[in-house]
């Protein structure tokens, strides 16, 4: 897995996703830094019609293992931290 | 939608996806400042059996809607930042 391809593949990723794993809307998840076989695990369930989204769906019909792969290693090496709220 | 009582109510979601959203095992996403609607859409869709997973379609089944939009405000409400990989 090639995390470099991967996020010359990511274009249409980043619709939605961002390039950098942030979402641009609400109804996407953010996916920074998520591990690469979670990322690879729901790639595969959308491809294979396991997990269904109106868009994710379509999506990942055309994506090869290796794309998958790819796009995994790219979105799980950027690294996230979080800031709890104020409580 | 209450954030400090879903952080009460997440006992359960942070055995897998920690008190703060990070993942501590690799096959559950970070789940940290993912938006209210993504995170209530995706209980929702464990807790009917339209998205199934081993673990997730036990811990839904019992949610009330209550519990989810509590849940979903308490991780909503953390922030994230990203930090890219040196390319």
């Amino acid at each position: 897995a090639d995390p470099t391809a991967g996020r010359e593949k990511a274009s249409a990723c980043s619709t939605c996703h961002g390039i950098d794993g942030i979402a641009k809307i609400p109804i996407a998840p953010h996916i920074a830094g998520e591990s690469e076989v979670y990322l690879q695990t729901q790639l595969k369930a959308f491809r294979s019609g396991k997990r269904e989204h109106e868009i994710m769906s379509i999506i990942a019909k055309d994506l090869s293992d290796e794309d998958i792969a790819d796009l995994s290693a790219w979105y799980a090496s950027i690294e996230i931290s979080v800031q709890m709220p104020d409580s």
